[in-house]
């Protein structure tokens, strides 16, 4: 498949021929028009037109069906109404065409009909070996081969960026959404994707020399596995950086209708695109400018940076800049503090940040780059971020850093230079620093520091990327598939003691339990546990035990245990009177220690995932929750008690005892591997699990199945 | 001082006349002089410059010394080296010059021997009857008298926005920072703010009527009270936009270094920007655009945002930004519903967010214009984000929403259009959209909804504001008053029992409590407290109770307590055998409820301010905490609570109890009004205290009095 699609691939980026069916006769010679764009953009191969009321014209030739074509083409252009798509396409099939870009909306993006016409469509396609971009999109573009199948104009660049979009805002506008330089050299809108999808376009992009950086705009994907799987490939060679579309859920029901696929919650997608390596843009803007550095710039392997600013108080916005993007103020040289000091007033103290306005007026064109050039060389940094001016005006030719940057930029490739401007002209000055491609100038001082912590981010990544991940912890998963085909068969879906069963089997600690199905088996066992202890209801038919009165605490002793057995079932028996009840779970009382709690559940995208986050309430209200795809390796079980700020609770801030993360994160470990492995298993909740100095103790915990197959 | 304070800045940013000093000559005719920007900025009034090797010439006079002047000066822009400050200085008052900008850095932004300079000159010029702006100023510019003292060239724009800045980068960058139109008519730099200060230009703002808007580079304060209590007033007419540089610890350091004052913690100042009711901006960017919107439009009372998107694209990252920014979709009316449907294909549906493409293809001129003006008019709409492209080709002149939307905008002036377009020519575009000074293109959707929410949130506030405040609760502060006597002649300094005392005189709650002196007092004053009871060493010279051994709890009765208490004098003597024991406090348990930290202190710069948070070290780790200058009011109080995490659990977030949050805030306003009510008090410390449904009860606490003055 993946095979096959690079070269089907080529047909949709690479046509030696196109016919394109629906071409209103109206639009011919109007701007907006596929035969217009393609004609503009010097497309070189050969253009045929489908309409029976138009005539050749220059540069394509006209015929009034497809099958007339006395040509071989490689790609149709479907433009028609959407009750006509269908038919379209059967005579693409029969002319032998591999491939076909719909533009035509109003199918799954629209309503129930244009859901089915798009379902009859696509089982057509299939059968008759077409391949489908869209519907709903506009298509390609290819700077490389100058072809274009969009109706409005793309700008040519051969800038080495690859854009895959879900809507033709990205596909035009990021290349256009500002006049400076930096767009794509190729782009693909995937539209309702009910084909091309984003793992042929991506694996596409990472087979192909002319991308080095993948940027994205994506509301939702497909088959999330096979995504994070591509991605990952892909993203070790080559930055791909994406903004997810429909963040809130309001947007997530407008997905739906915009390309009529289900978008998935966004903290999954997060999860998905930290486990492929997915550089994650919060705005258009953002993957705009990320794109840009990453094609730009070598990612450096550290954060140390210095600022050099013509403005004092721009020196101490960069500092907040630098410090709110989680970098480094660079300590500068001894060395290179010496040989920088002559510049400066003799009561300046020379350091970073430098304010150098004083040292640059005396001898501009010797002064400016020569510190540049100073502080580049500095072993201690790792970027600079320049702070000048941007007059055009001929007076202040005496104060134009754009002179120097891309010589010092191209003299120190390993090191970004990353320019803040302020002066009349922007706009000029910016194209004259970016011409060379390796350096940029930011809207602002966080946008320049934001994208250097991620390329430092990116990179370190990649460098971890190599070793072997650290294998889950291994089980004897028999005995949980026993316990699960048992309940299965017995028709339960809410597991409580088997849930904690499963997790024993599991190897996940638990605070020591027993289940007793009466009055007698509870006193034996109780013998075997140490008091005080709790009891708490097992009833397929009880989720929330409290509630129904199913749960008795600090039980001392025998007696205290019988009278709470008695009132427990009394109660239960009042407030739940339907419930069958299987009998008590009997558990040792566990004390201090820091509530945790471990959530997995499968996402109908990606699959199983597992969260993290503080015991009780707190963590869904404070959003202090971490969320991984499963299975997590050892380091990746690390990294999300570092992401929560629970996990410095945990690890002993402000002079608490430091807990036993170890054996938190292999409770983790085994919860993410537990999902994995059994997918009858729809949810697992371990709420609270007690960490403390001496380990992770599971307290209570949940199972939910999947409901039988209908 | 006020009133004289607006003739003085008068001389400021319109001087008849003006005596250049320091200027040197060979600074004349290039490009970085006050002279040249002077002429070539249009000046009318006199120019007299002081060098004894310069001759007269076009436009201005030279003179050997200042006091050789013929002519009565105004104002004096000094930028002599360091040491002649004072001289030139001295010389301005001989010749009855009232105002001096000085230029000259060097002073108090440098070293020790810059800082007794920049006293030896403020002390001179007191005498001397003589206003200082500066040092380490580039001055002031002020279009509608075409005055400027920048060495830099600055743009003439009479857009109504003045800036205060304490960098030359926002007098220079602010008004120039792009190329689009929007800048500010009037600036002022403070630099070292030695004599003319944030208090004095606000307020001369606040009189100027060509200043609609004020936006504000702040780096420090000096007189924080007075500060708030201006720009409150001056807020209540004009929207003031504030940067706090400085929001990192390093920057603070640095400021230090730049202007030579010091930087008091950014959560202060969000208290007081909060209570003043400035507008804050997170950076440069953000300043000028929220300066540029609030002077665009005028602010809506509601949020309901409609989405006219040439893009579903780009619709569905609007609605993103729009809950970002905690707006609201707005619902459109039935009757525009039905009003638009003919335009839009059978299969989509109608409403909001509106993807147009489709609909204005068809004939764009009455098609785009026409929806647009229908949305304006639905009541159900506050304001419109627009999506459009803005394609300069000759051949897309059909779609070109830059002649509508300025005419729109002027038939709906309560209504305003944000705009985000994509295309080849945001420049040349963003101008046509923004000539008429009624609509905005902003780089981003976040930018647009972000703004339209400050605009919302200012509205509502000043409607808010001629509510009489909810006067704090009134306490006899007689008792308090005689505790903290009493300590303060014993030399203590951290009082606890004393502590509980002082908070019980000012009618918080506290759970039972009583001090003992010794085991008999102790016997007897339990006999009054419900069991179980605790105790507490008290002893001003134990910070840390129960690091000594000094806290006993969960005593269920006599015995337990006497044991207790002898437990923990053996052990307090033990580990801090240097401690003067003054006894122990009993008090009784408080169980349940959640646990709050009310804490207060003083501020160098604003004075007394009050903190809100989770009791134990979460608030501090999770970053939840709510800052208020103090006295707070009863709503402001309830804002604290609404602004926290934690104030969604006190609440009753899923399914917990509600608290009793009426007596959280009262006492919060008694702690807040104790601090105010007594300057002997440095810091307190309520933590825990116990909310319930049942009320609010502090159990421990600590109130640390000012060291004796030496």
């Amino acid at each position: 498949m993946v095979d096959a699609g690079h070269e089907v691939l080529d047909l949709f980026f690479a046509p030696a021929s196109v016919a394109i069916v629906g071409l209103s006769r109206a639009a011919v010679g109007g701007p907006v028009s596929v035969l217009t764009t393609l004609r503009d953009y010097g497309y070189g191969g050969r253009i045929h037109v489908v309409n029976p009321n138009m005539e050749s014209g220059p540069g394509f030739r006209a015929w009034a069906r497809l099958e007339d074509i006395d040509d071989a083409v490689d790609l149709a252009i479907v433009s028609v109404s959407r009750e006509r798509v269908a038919a379209a396409l059967a005579s693409c099939i029969d002319k032998g065409i591999g491939a076909a870009i719909v533009i035509t909306q109003g199918l799954a993006d629209a309503d129930a009909a244009g859901a089915r016409l798009q379902a009859e469509m696509m089982a057509l396609a299939r059968a008759g070996g077409l391949r489908i971009l869209g519907p709903n999109t506009i298509g390609v573009a290819n700077a490389h081969a100058r072809f274009s199948s969009s109706f409005i104009e793309t700008r040519h660049d051969t800038v080495p960026i690859g854009l895959i979009s879900q809507s033709g805002l990205f596909m035009m506008g990021h290349n256009l959404v500002t006049d400076e330089p930096g767009g794509f050299c190729m782009s693909i809108d995937l539209g309702n994707a009910c084909d091309i999808g984003w793992v042929e376009a991506l694996d596409y992009y990472g087979r192909t020399d002319a991308v080095r950086v993948i940027a994205c705009h994506l509301e939702a994907v497909d088959d999330g596995p096979t995504f994070v799987e591509t991605a990952r490939r892909v993203c070790h060679d080559k930055p791909v950086i994406a903004l997810k579309a429909g963040r809130s859920r309001a947007a997530q029901a407008a997905i739906a209708s915009h390309t009529g696929v289900v978008a998935g919650e966004n903290r999954v997608y997060e999860a998905a695109f930290r486990r492929a390596g997915i550089v994650p843009a919060r705005n258009a803007e953002e993957l705009r400018l990320l794109a840009k550095a990453f094609a730009t710039y070598a990612p450096p392997a550290r954060g140390r940076v210095a600022v050099v600013s013509y403005s004092g108080g721009g020196a101490i916005l960069a500092i907040d800049a630098i410090e709110q993007a989680g970098l480094e103020l660079a300590a500068l040289s001894e060395d290179t503090r010496r040989a920088l000091a002559p510049l400066f007033p003799d009561w300046m103290e020379v350091g970073n940040p430098l304010d150098v306005w004083i040292a640059v007026t005396r001898d501009y064109h010797t002064a400016f780059p020569g510190i540049l050039e100073r502080v580049l060389a500095d072993d201690n940094v790792d970027a600079v971020l320049c702070i000048y001016c941007a007059y055009s005006l001929p007076k202040y030719a005496d104060f134009d850093a754009s002179l120097h940057i891309p010589e010092l930029a191209a003299a120190h490739p390993r090191k970004p230079i990353l320019g803040w401007s302020y002066g009349t002209a922007i706009a000029g000055f910016t194209e004259r620093v970016e011409r060379a491609g390796n350096a940029m100038v930011f809207p602002s001082l966080e946008d320049a520091t934001g994208a250097l912590a991620r390329m430092v981010a990116w990179r370190s990544r990649r460098r971890c990327d190599g070793r072997a991940p650290t294998a889950p912890p291994t089980v004897d998963h028999g005995a949980p598939a026993a316990i699960i085909a048992e309940a299965t068969r017995r028709g339960r879906s809410c597991l409580f003691a088997e849930g904690l069963a499963i997790l024993d089997a599991c190897g996940i600690e638990l605070a020591p339990w027993a289940f007793a199905a009466g009055e007698e088996e509870l006193l034996a066992r109780a013998a075997e546990l140490p008091y005080p202890l709790c009891l708490k209801v097992a009833s397929a038919d009880i989720v929330h035990k409290s509630d129904s009165g199913g749960v008795r605490i600090d039980l001392a002793d025998r007696t205290a245990l019988v009278a709470g057995y008695r009132g427990l079932m009394d109660e239960v028996a009042r407030r739940a009177p339907d419930a069958a009840i299987d009998g008590v779970v009997v558990q040792a009382m566990a004390t201090g220690g820091h509530e945790a709690m471990i959530g997995a559940r499968r996402d109908a995208t990606f699959g199983p995932c597992v969260a993290l986050g503080a015991g009780g309430i707190h963590a869904e209200i404070i959003d202090d929750v971490a969320v991984r795809l499963a299975p997590v390796g050892e380091a990746e079980a690390h990294e999300m008690i570092e992401e929560l700020a629970f996990g410095k609770i945990l690890k002993g801030a402000r002079g608490g005892a430091a807990c036993d993360v170890a054996s938190l994160v292999d409770a983790l470990m085994r919860v993410a591997a537990l999902i994995c492995r059994h997918p009858e298993i729809r949810e697992v909740d371990v709420n609270p699990l007690i960490v403390d100095a001496s380990g992770a103790v599971a307290v209570d915990a949940r199972i939910i199945l999947e409901p039988p197959a209908a």
